[in-house]
């Protein structure tokens, strides 16, 4: 597993690392006790303030951690990280510390109690905006990021169900063809 | 540009094609008038009833066309259709007709007076269920769902910013890695 050297990144730009749809790891810390999930519903919902919207179900360990605490750590695992990735979704924080048995290195976070993930390529540091019961949907704002100097388009995975990945192919620019304001 | 044959999909499983992040397009229609746009932000929020949540710019044409009338299709193009997305994007519903201009192929919906966009591997069917003024937020329920029978992986685009796109790759399975109750 690589790690490397990361950079601040205004937390207006995350957008270019959530918007493709990657699977993400979400990490969260409550009365000294830590805890990873894997998750692939979110959505950028505004880039200033920087926001994040994310559904959580209330039966996952991690609910229950990032309510009390009112705040989590977004990390973008790359391909390397899959296997941990899955296996992090296959087992419960209830019962595992989910950095000992994958062996993750947990940093600590700028803003938050919750620990960063050194291994993934992006580290997005949240604070709870609102929690929406109806929807079991968490509305977090973006206070920090990190993101590792390089590559500039990491090789992330995204779920395609039942079990298959789609990893993220070649990157194409159509900048001339796009209006400046919706770059 | 390609049109092949369809089938329909249940509801509940339409986060295969969702949650990898695809560049998607909204259809909709109000008063006679139709209008089409490009949309990166979006998540799947739960399968069973199956909701989509989104962020639509108040600012943008199809806001209004979309809150008044109460319903959309979410159409997901694939990578040959990449530039009448972008040009999509470029102009406003206010002043052209987008079905004309980019020859696209309005269909009727069975369930929606907007129109389904003929050339996109899916369409999807949507009603609101609630918008969140506070996030200028859709949640909507997909009411019926159209996918193409062929291929089983369509080659998606996703938004990296600054106008650079990251085209769907390789689909890896990890099936025998992971929970039944995780598929």
């Amino acid at each position: 597993m690589k790690t490397s050297s990361k950079k601040d990144l205004p937390v207006s730009q995350i957008r270019r690392f959530l918007e493709p749809g990657p699977i993400v790891l979400v990490s969260s810390a409550w009365k000294g006790k830590t805890n990873i999930m894997t998750m692939g519903w979110h959505t950028v919902m505004e880039f200033e303030p920087s926001r994040i919207g994310c559904y959580i179900w209330d039966q996952n360990h991690s609910f229950g951690l990032i309510k009390a605490s009112k705040q989590c750590a977004i990390n973008i695992p790359t391909y390397d990280l899959i296997s941990e990735a899955i296996g992090i979704g296959n087992c419960s924080g209830a019962s595992v510390d989910k950095f000992a048995k994958f062996a993750l290195t947990p940093v600590p976070a700028q803003h938050l109690d919750a620990p960063l993930i050194k291994e993934c390529f992006a580290n997005f540091e949240c604070r709870l905006v609102e929690f929406l019961a109806r929807y079991s949907f968490f509305v977090f704002e973006v206070v920090k990021a990190h993101v590792a100097t390089a590559p500039k388009y990491p090789k992330t995975f995204h779920y395609r169900g039942e079990g298959v990945f789609m990893v993220s192919g070649r990157n194409v620019s159509f900048r001339a063809l796009m209006k400046p304001q919706n770059l």
